[in-house]
């Protein structure tokens, strides 16, 4: 699991910080999370390709996490991309984009899906054969979701010289790894457990901005892998968070610690502060595992 | 007047590239033309004071010519404007840039007014003491305007030495800058332009883009001190401009010529090509004063 930064910063872009969007490679599918005024400038920075960006998840209909969208949307048509694309946002979103197409007279050269969100409550907007992608409801001046995306369960890992001791038949291999028990030609069950391994656990990334300090989000990414939440403040400015919604760093840290999240990750800075390392310092008082998100920096997981 | 390049490439914003923006300084007004994704970050990068900006002109309603416009609008607000703002640009941009705003929940600190355009021909859209904008119908794939700023003419210069010479009262200075001739105590009439001289010439530019090579600009146009016409292609590229209504250098060049215009400056060039000094040398084959336009470049006339 890898996640690409491409703009971190509250409010508006600047010279030197890009506002909200990232992309997450998750068992080889990449998403992009959110689409700031300057995405796909940052997109060619990072050297992410176009064509492999299928999904694309907005968490609300601010210009900081929105104003790129329909330039990313037009510039995918004119590089002639053949691929579908499928936009999940709040609703509203079809219609911002449909206009601005139908105005510009433009068209896109591929199909475009958009998957408009409405529900209050968790839900799942996206699932294949080996990721899974729920709404986090958060709380904020408009309607606004994060996003967890988590890995499914892959097969049991197959105990290699178990099944040859036992002399099982490959055939059976894959029923094993399924997690199913085996009867010998003699009648003896053996159990699973003696025949495999746990899989490799599963991942899970859970993007939550923009949003108040808000607990109510804690049971849907509990023991989440990677939490992305929103620090536009500091402590000192945590009136002011709790006016316009934001969280400040500690808050993301506790929710962090409550949530048995196993690392966090800080971004959505105001540009009101003098570098960013505050931010970890403060976040450090409550959760140990904290990183600092900025504009260009991946992780990997 | 000054003329600072924010973006002259056509198609998309690059890592190394802009859109169109530019901003015309005249007479001490600050215009803002075109507003391509990025044009607010760019408008930073080049020391251009938000607050100074009154006026923005849209050309058409592409992309690369209009998606910075939100973006640079919220920013406005989010930085607690209070002046007007107006904006001219074809019929759709105030629905677009008002459904973003309502989507979003957002609204600006300040007026803002749309004038929207629909004529065909060459109108006056703006007009103060000192400066004078005109449409310039062009001809493109969607209804598009250039724009012609002219400066109006000043008072004429008084002859300081012939004045005093015919020991004239200061209280007719004023008249006589305005023109008027001057009767003395003895009835004796003396004819202004023994007393004044011509004001200085006032200046004149006109922004031409997008469009495929079009005469019937050149009436509008003629004279001109400096014309900005865009040259998406070069001449390889002829067939390929007229599907695409856009222009060649060597069309630019020859526009410039007919119009009789002082300097020409390109830009808009599809980033096809490796380098722009070819689209120089190509228009100099036709007219000899070509400066080429490029991204945070400025100049002064």
């Amino acid at each position: 699991m890898k996640l690409t930064i491409l703009g971190c910063y509250a409010a508006t872009p600047r010279t030197f910080t890009n506002p909200t969007s990232q992309v997450l490679e998750i068992k080889s599918r990449l998403f992009l999370i959110d689409c700031g005024e300057g995405t796909q400038v940052q997109l060619r920075k990072n050297k992410i390709k176009f064509s492999k960006i299928n999904h694309i998840f907005i968490s609300h209909l601010h210009g900081d996490h929105l104003y790129g969208l329909i330039g990313t949307i037009s510039t995918f048509s004119l590089l002639g991309r053949t691929t579908d694309l499928h936009v999940y946002g709040p609703k509203g979103v079809k219609e911002l984009i449909l206009l601005q197409l139908k105005l510009t007279e433009s068209w896109t050269t591929y199909n475009l899906f958009f998957h408009e969100l409405e529900s209050k409550e968790s839900e799942i907007v996206f699932e294949d054969q080996k990721v899974i992608v729920k709404t986090i409801p958060l709380k904020h001046r408009v309607y606004t979701n994060g996003f967890l995306f988590q890995e499914k369960p892959g097969d049991r890992k197959l105990n290699v010289d178990a099944v040859q001791n036992y002399n099982i038949h490959t055939a059976y291999y894959q029923k094993i790894k399924n997690g199913g028990n085996i009867m010998l030609d003699d009648g003896t069950v053996i159990e699973n457990e003696k025949l495999s391994f746990d899989p490799i656990a599963p991942m899970s990334y859970a993007f939550c901005s923009d949003t108040v300090y808000h607990e109510a989000i804690i049971p849907i990414i509990e023991n989440v892998d990677v939490l992305y939440h929103e620090s536009t403040f500091l402590e000192s400015e945590a009136i002011l968070a709790e006016k316009t919604l934001h969280s400040t760093a500690k808050e993301a840290a506790t929710i962090a610690l409550k949530a048995n999240a196993k690392q966090l990750i800080l971004g959505h800075y105001s540009t009101r502060y003098e570098g960013i390392e505050r931010f970890k310092e403060e976040a450090e008082t409550v959760f140990s595992n904290v990183l600092l998100g900025n504009d260009g920096v991946s992780f990997e997981f």
